[in-house]
């Protein structure tokens, strides 16, 4: 049998991170490669009381049918979460549950993008969302990052060229790949410019919550008194990423359609998830777990940053996060770093991820690469840094 | 701000069932509309038990990221089970998990539709998965139900005559809206005219485990010898609709594409859900569940027919279902159900679903209307119909 394959899904390829953390699966192999969060910063114990609680008190609410909307108490409890915390929920906003961050996205790239259409995003960028974007037969047209976020020039230059621009994607905390944090004037700058194209921003903001250094800035969504910014949130860094629990903060203007969609897509998002999160956002004390599990990252990140400090200078650049779980190295003098990343983690058991996954151009080379300290101990961090800087 | 939203979703409207799912709401409401499971079905006290379980063993597994195509031990202990007890897994197939059986029709969809193909349904058939197929731009094209299931000559007609037919989508086992049950012999022929024009069947079968009356038929998949048939099948039913999960056995040579577009949809199905699902099915007697919400469902289906066998003979027909959760009503003479419907929801208080909203023509008229046995109690449906019968 021939099958046909829809034209928007006929050249997709498995998102190469999502492959590596297969490969990584080898229990001899120290893997920098998945953005999976700490097992240490899993708050085991609250989320095991809080499974008992559900099994006594909420189960049959678990178990049947909700509302496409989400949970109207989690719904609730996430605008005043947003609102006092974040200054990123306003009356002209609605909120949705969705099934993870990524469906932000595919909701997103779904209702607002005809195939043939353009997304413009920050390059590199975070590949599970470009990969999404692909899949509805958009074109991504990448916009270079500098050290503090995306080049605004360069942004404005391509509202201005590019037909169909249907949203700018943007990771202002702690980008994925990069760690980088766009500036406060460039934030402002990048709300600017949507409004003066008309053009809505998708804010993706899954490590907002993991800051370790530096001072927390606004949100773009907070300067959104046009109902211009889509903003994407999840649980899975906080919480936990196995449950598949995110959310967004939507202009009143187009929560109807993304209902529909989501109503489309899956129904609903998983009911014990979802009370999971409830449970956990009204019960618990949220803002002591985030400052535990920011001690967790801060802690993690400066043993690999100490690390990749010992390395020769001249051998290997890298960036000094302030938050998230990424470190982003360039080899210096190298084109396209594919073949060393492969060498890595063929003959050294160690996986990076390679920057052309990243990068919105497939096919292009990067000389750069993406390592996690999230999850691997500081072990294994010392000594995988300690085998790329041999191999180096 | 004037958003643009895509051609696909510029028309969608929500689904009318999960509209009247918010109506039902009304405790005054006795609701015949959505299509929950019963309450008394639902094993809460081997749920419960699970949940500890899971606590206590898997609760790391649970939080954190897995891969896209499922849980490897749930994935081999479905296809078991799918060969063993429906003879309806082979060599030539492989499964993937999905976030509900809503999922599997998302995928299909988009892995094997551009905007303006054409997809052939009976007609009537399931809100949800129309309008999942409505909002990727593709054309449905209504087949009309005989007694014993989609009429042939139509849909072999309709094969001829529609230009790029991507799949038929069928529900064999107790129909969703209709209760009918596909016969043997209509079976094979779809499967034959399936493989004279070489195009896939999405079999759906939510209900197949419902069956409470006549013998068990084959399934489309279990004559499945080209790899045409993609079989979508879920948990909702007999363990739990909240938790959102799902399954589709797949041809080896679509699996690939539709790992990508989980990829981009969800990154994976929900751990805890997928968990509590593999611990029932290989933990837990799933034969003995089986039998024990047959007999719920028989009980409460006959409770409905005996009820509206005391409504005077010519004011209404109505389907003697096998299995599932629905019985369809025909108001004899009347063109148009929805103005009885309305009428009853507003002035009695008992909600069905009209049977346009299942037309795969948006705007048709239909002088049906689904009724669900599964969640209302005994004495519900008993005054409910008694209320119908009145109405009438």
């Amino acid at each position: 049998m021939e099958y046909y394959i829809s034209n928007k899904m006929r050249n997709m390829k498995p998102s190469a991170v999502r492959e590596i953390f297969k490969y990584a699966a080898d229990p001899q192999v120290i893997s920098l490669s998945a953005g999976t969060p700490a097992v240490e910063a899993l708050p085991v114990e609250a989320i095991g009381q809080i499974m008992n609680e559900i099994r006594d008190h909420d189960l049959h609410s678990a178990l049947l049918y909700s509302v496409s909307e989400g949970h109207p108490p989690l719904r609730e409890a996430l605008k005043k979460y947003l609102r006092e915390e974040h200054n990123s929920f306003s009356d002209n906003d609605d909120l949705l549950i969705v099934s993870g961050a990524q469906q932000c996205m595919d909701l997103t790239a779904k209702v607002l993008c005809d195939e043939g259409d353009t997304v413009l995003c920050e390059d590199p960028s975070f590949v599970g969302n470009l990969n999404c974007i692909r899949s509805y037969g958009v074109n991504l047209v990448g916009i270079p990052m500098e050290e503090d976020g995306i080049d605004l020039n360069r942004l404005e230059q391509a509202l201005q060229e590019q037909p169909r621009v249907r949203f700018i994607y943007l990771i202002p905390n702690f980008q994925n790949p990069t760690g980088k944090t766009m500036s406060l004037e460039k934030r402002k700058g990048c709300y600017q410019l949507a409004k003066k194209y008309g053009v809505v921003i998708f804010e993706d903001d899954p490590y907002g919550d993991l800051r370790f250094a530096g001072e927390a800035l606004p949100s773009i969504k907070s300067m959104d008194t046009e109902g211009l910014v889509i903003y994407a949130r999840t649980f899975s860094k906080i919480l936990s990423a196995g449950i598949r629990v995110g959310y967004m903060a939507l202009p009143q203007g187009l929560f109807n359609k993304f209902v529909v969609a989501k109503q489309c897509a899956d129904v609903h998002t998983g009911m014990l998830s979802q009370l999971l999160c409830y449970r956990f956002l009204t019960e618990y004390n949220l803002r002591e777990h985030i400052q535990t599990i920011g001690q967790i990252y801060r802690r993690k990140c400066q043993v690999m940053l100490d690390a990749l400090g010992q390395i020769p200078s001249g051998k290997l650049e890298f960036t000094r996060p302030q938050g998230g779980l990424f470190v982003w190295c360039t080899l210096p003098h190298v084109a396209d770093s594919s073949e060393f990343c492969l060498r890595l983690i063929r003959e050294h058991k160690v996986a990076v991820v390679p920057g052309n996954a990243f990068l919105a151009r497939e096919g292009g080379c990067s000389p750069s690469f993406r390592m996690t300290f999230g999850a691997p101990t500081d072990q294994q961090i010392v000594k995988a840094v300690e085998i790329i800087g041999k191999a180096l």
